[in-house]
């Protein structure tokens, strides 16, 4: 067996990414559904409608790269979504639903950010730059999404405005 | 049972936190030993000191809320970890391997980056105003090493500082 390589730590890891945003495409909706404010519903759908194009942009990344578009079971988005799933259940009607489900979905951007940023930099490395353009894409609009979600959260843990540390 | 508000919220991710916390500080060493770069090792075992200081300030931060300070199993950090350890597996004697587990460290530091700025924010709307400064310590050392991972990243994917797209 050759030696692995960069490449196959690319591939490796698109195959990782193409099924976590297949998971985050499910989850979405369902987020949207639970979440009180009409802003996080818009965000939620908003982001729904982005990680499609997202999973086209990672299909180009294949194509480009002369491999069949498949996702790898991520055990990590898994874990995630599993955690959302959790705190939807636990708040469920509470108050403190908006904030825990905004919060969940910050774990979910913040473990694309980190792939992405990744892959982006090693597909610079190989020599896809074709492919670091359509990374980036992605990237930044998980940077975006992520804070729109901070400034939701900030609202929804705080929906009067009024109340602050003393 | 009463509803839920943001202190339960803040509670259960705070423990959430300290049971990932307690993880990494067990995984940290095992990707010391595994980095081929010594660079890489230093960082990793400087990393490992730090976590035993969040661990620290985490417990400050339950004795600040009377509370006692317990972990609640975090599913997130299990599969990241996992996943962790998968590449160290699959790439270990590559040349890829460095890269692998600087970018797993990446993920492991974006999911405490989410948690931590979360964590902080409700800190400061429940009122815990000491707990925003832990918090903040915390938050600090995090995404300064994901910069330095970033950094490592780079070279580690790229040894010679030569190999560039065409």
């Amino acid at each position: 067996m050759p030696e692995k390589t960069l490449d196959d730590l690319f591939l490796d890891t698109l195959k990782d990414i193409y099924y976590a945003e297949k998971q985050i495409i499910k989850a979405l909706p369902k987020m949207a559904r639970a979440v009180q404010s009409e802003e996080g519903k818009a965000a939620f759908l908003k982001h729904r409608d982005e990680t499609d194009m997202q999973i086209q942009r990672l299909q180009q990344v294949f194509e480009l790269i002369g491999k069949a578009a498949r996702g790898k079971t991520c055990e990590a988005i898994q874990g995630i979504i599993a955690e959302g799933e959790e705190i939807m259940e636990e708040f469920k009607g509470s108050v403190a639903l908006d904030a825990g489900l905004i919060s969940s979905a910050q774990t979910v951007e913040h473990y694309e950010i980190a792939r992405y940023g990744t892959l982006k930099s090693w597909a610079a490395q190989v020599g896809y730059a074709d492919a670091v353009a359509l990374l980036d894409a992605n990237l930044q609009e998980e940077l975006a999404t992520d804070m729109k979600l901070t400034e939701l959260g900030e609202k929804s843990a705080n929906p009067k405005g009024a109340k602050k540390v003393a």
